[in-house]
């Protein structure tokens, strides 16, 4: 028996110039999350990491009026130096969220010394997807992917 | 920062006069399973267990009328003789289900020789919540406990 199922998918791409253990470090450890993974003038303001499958991933965003936007999740997948995935479809293990919006899947490549990173967005239905499009998804994670590169260059 | 969810939750306990590991066995081996897990005259005609975190977990029910009813799924957490979660939010590692309805808790405690097993559906809306029981929660579970129980007995 076979089934198609549309997995109403996002996708940002991005070569750092960096091994994938110091992408998989600023990526994971929140002192170094916290500094890229929202576009500014917005801020990561809290960030909880229990790096596991079924450990919650929860962060607070400011926005530059002050205003707390609080992003509960767990991750489902931990691959060390390779792989997270991580839904907001739970708060914690597994306590259900009020709406499962997506799930992420994002993975860390070898390409010679740099890093081929690839962080897709994967939706319930069609509408979630637009509406993480239009909310700006390429630009967000394109801006953060580029925080996270100048972050990388620092480290 | 303090929030509540509310999990939309139906409960089934049962007390089975086997050890957990013989429990454990009769859930997890796909021989056994599909001899308790659908109330007669229901059959269960297909089973594929990949027991761990993000494996498979795929049924394929049948009516008293031959219709078939496939349930894909994912296991999210596999403890060896005392718990499994799994969910109908995705139908494998990770791609979306077409409808996220349910997360199930099932757990095995030791009470001397016996062993306590509760088994918890968990939904993303109150909505659903009630639709499960209408669709028959309690009866359906019940007597699938009744089923295991039974082949438990003869193990």
């Amino acid at each position: 028996m076979t089934m198609t199922h549309a997995v109403h998918e996002l996708v940002l791409t991005r070569v750092f110039d960096a091994p994938p253990a110091l992408v998989w470090k600023a990526w994971t450890e929140p002192k170094h999350l916290m500094q890229w993974f929202v576009p500014k003038p917005w801020s990561l303001v809290e960030c909880d990491i229990d790096l596991r499958a079924g450990g919650v991933f929860r962060t607070v965003m400011q926005s530059p009026e002050g205003e707390k936007f609080p992003n509960p999740g767990v991750f489902l997948e931990v691959v060390p130096l390779k792989k997270l995935v991580f839904t907001d479809a739970y708060v914690n293990a597994w306590t259900p969220s009020a709406k499962p919006f997506m799930t992420a899947i994002t993975t860390f490549e070898p390409q010679g010394s740099k890093t081929k990173y690839t962080a897709k967005a994967l939706h319930w239905t069609q509408t979630d997807r637009e509406a993480h499009e239009k909310m700006g998804f390429h630009e967000g994670w394109g801006t953060a992917a580029d925080q996270l590169a100048a972050l990388l260059a620092q480290m």
